[in-house]
């Protein structure tokens, strides 16, 4: 299932993002189960009809918040990257820019956190493919840093230790507090490429025997 | 709002306890609000009115499962901490601790990460005190780490952290496959330690700076 809006005008776009952003709100608020059509055309300031001009059903709210939030993600980062010579700027930079994206999108990447799962298999399906994609990119990376040399188990739990730090902020981080996304950026990749050096150190320790 | 279950007999308990597990299994195979409480006494193979004899609501079984699952994590903890000397030895002992925890009580430790916040609130709150002072633990560790010298904020932001890993791995990590509970253990504490030591280093030597 691969839902295709390209043909669609600018205006018809903007219209839709416009109602994907109070979805996304309510969705945090309340809940995704818990949230009417009705709901959403009321915080939308727009009638049922009007949303359902865009949308067929609460399903398809849910998928294009989620896609476009993963598609924002995944824009661009691979050439970003290509740019950055050692890994640690590398993984600095994946985790800034993810942060700012949260800080950005708050609602939407909630969204796909906390709802994404309760689409209809055949479209959180393309929502799971995203995401591979994008945990693929920092596997890459941390590949890279290791050069080759981990065991595939290893990686796998390295890349996930990564990302569950990046996305445990979801539960807690406010960007509005004293601590600035560039802060908190700069703290979780202190913390995590000073990890990754001293993980890496102890394990040449060990093979060396 | 504190349940008292203090009066009950062992037995009484055991079967709240069989109820309990059952039903954590169904909150996670198909969320708590799709769950109704005769997929539960399916689940559990009971009638309907022997599940009322013990809860007198689906709330009370999710706060139930959330209250144990929490003392459990907070029973002993810092006792057990106390007899460690040094502030790694006590967070690579906390994060072992609490992998082993979630290796054994999965459903119950993905309830109440997914789940708790659907809970009415004077009984979320309970849940959430708890969680509180399972954080506070974790937070005095560090402040000893930091020897206090660290804004309130940033060590917030640290403990969250900390938690964020210990808590991301619920979204991914399988105790049957080839990284063992004590595996992970040690990868994650050896990240975290390592990265701690980096970030308090370059800290300091910013601070000199």
């Amino acid at each position: 299932m691969e839902k295709d809006w390209t043909g669609l005008s600018k205006k018809e776009l903007d219209k839709m993002e416009k109602i994907a952003k109070s979805a996304a709100k309510l969705f945090n608020e309340k809940g995704y189960l818990e949230t009417s059509m009705d709901d959403v055309s009321s915080a939308a300031r727009l009638s049922k009809g009007g949303i359902y001009h865009y949308f067929s059903s609460k399903n398809e709210i849910l998928f294009f918040i989620s896609a476009n939030f993963m598609d924002l993600l995944l824009r661009g980062l691979e050439e970003e990257l290509k740019k950055i010579e050692d890994c640690f700027s590398k993984i600095k930079y994946f985790i800034s820019r993810h942060i700012q994206f949260y800080a950005r999108y708050i609602s939407e990447a909630k969204t796909v956190i906390h709802e994404a799962h309760l689409l209809p298999p055949e479209y959180f399906k393309v929502i799971a493919d995203k995401e591979r994609q994008y945990h693929q990119i920092v596997s890459d990376i941390l590949f890279d840093y290791f050069e080759g040399n981990i065991p595939k188990d290893q990686l796998k739990t390295i890349a996930f230790i990564l990302f569950g730090t990046c996305n445990g902020i979801y539960y807690w981080y406010d960007p509005r507090g004293s601590i600035t996304p560039q802060n908190l950026s700069e703290i979780i990749g202190d913390i995590l490429c000073g990890g990754l050096r001293g993980y890496e150190k102890k394990r040449k320790i060990k093979s060396r025997g």
